[in-house]
């Protein structure tokens, strides 16, 4: 079967998993999930019992959540015994990358959501935000140095790091928690990514307007569909 | 040369990356990182540019930071080829595990940790310890939920992302956000971890207590030691 990948909207960090899809070019369909109403499903947990998105349907049937364990899924399916081999210095290098995002800067995102999403009182939300903006801006910090002179997050060569960066970054317009001006490396790189035929793809897919795939997108299916495909 | 593991204490996240090479028996050294003085230290941020434990220093020279990237490194190195290679299911299901982990998990103590640390008014103390208690509550339930019958993680073998659990499931005691009981599943697993001669091992060395090792532990060097060796 060809995989399909299940992205939330609005907004979701699937965002990357899509890029990514794209970048590799590999075959691929896609199943859009509403949030908060569709991911906390009873039907969407027969895809993923903690009710989150991303979540990969591979070839073979099984599912892959976890925005981290599908990228390093994709790549190495893609290119299998590549740079990005274990035993190479680029495996090492792109985990660290993302698991610095998936921590650092995903994370320091979290506060800011539950602040968004959560009824609370007027203090409560307010530490939230304060705590979330101060670890936005030393995530952001951290970014920029360890981007260097780059040009891509991992140096001369793009890497799906980029492309998970690409779904994560947009959020400080989301909360509102100021440019990327001060950080003028990760800046540069998130102007170069809004350029990329994927990341204009990904961003129309979200909006529900004309996506023009410059990869292996092979159509939507629905959830109903999907969970026919998986039984 | 062999490989050096800088760990922090106290009770640092690198904890799992410790249990993990007593439990794979590469031979390996230590290094202890205060934190949170030497780990801010310019010394060190030739280590590590972020200012983080872990990171380990490779038998070839390099430096590999963040848990998730060092357990893929050590276990691609003591296995290559096995059960948790590249395309393998088991590849896929743990960098899932581990992911969850680091986000949902290590994550959700977050705001714990920053109140603990940062002398912030008593409102934004009282919020963010809040916000933390209910997201680590949310994630016992779920890994509760993960491990089902278990008895471990990823099912009947025991696989690196229980190390890294072992690592971050202590922090409820640390942090006082109530017990493990209501998660019978997770509290049966935290307790077998608890008798396992490579967690004790760990706990002994955190401690400066006589460390028995049952891997390939070969002594601690100084911060300065390293450097030498790296330069």
């Amino acid at each position: 079967m060809t995989p399909i990948l299940f992205y939330g909207v609005p907004s979701g960090c699937s965002f990357g998993s899509i890029v990514a899809l794209e970048w590799l070019g590999l075959p691929y369909r896609l199943c859009r999930i509403e949030m908060p109403e569709v991911v906390s499903s009873a039907a969407y947990r027969r895809i993923n019992p903690v009710g989150e998105t991303p979540t990969l349907l591979t070839s073979d049937g099984r599912t892959v959540s976890e925005s981290l364990a599908i990228l390093n899924h994709l790549l190495q399916a893609a290119q299998p015994g590549g740079r990005f081999a274990p035993g190479r210095p680029a495996f090492d290098h792109l985990n660290q990358m993302l698991a610095f995002l998936n921590t650092s800067y995903f994370g320091a995102f979290a506060p800011l959501w539950y602040a968004y999403e959560t009824q609370g009182d007027a203090f409560s939300t307010q530490a939230l935000r304060a705590y979330g903006t101060e670890q936005v801006a030393q995530a952001h910090a951290h970014l920029n140095t360890l981007i260097g002179t780059g040009p891509w997050l991992l140096g001369e060569e793009r890497s799906l790091a980029d492309a998970y960066l690409a779904g994560i970054a947009r959020w400080t317009t989301y909360h509102d928690v100021g440019g990327l001006s001060p950080y003028p490396a990760l800046e540069a790189l998130y102007q170069r990514l809004q350029d990329d035929p994927a990341v204009r793809f990904a961003h129309a897919v979200e909006r529900q307007e004309e996506a023009r795939t410059t990869g292996g997108f092979l159509g939507e299916v629905s959830l109903t569909q999907a969970l026919a495909e998986l039984a």
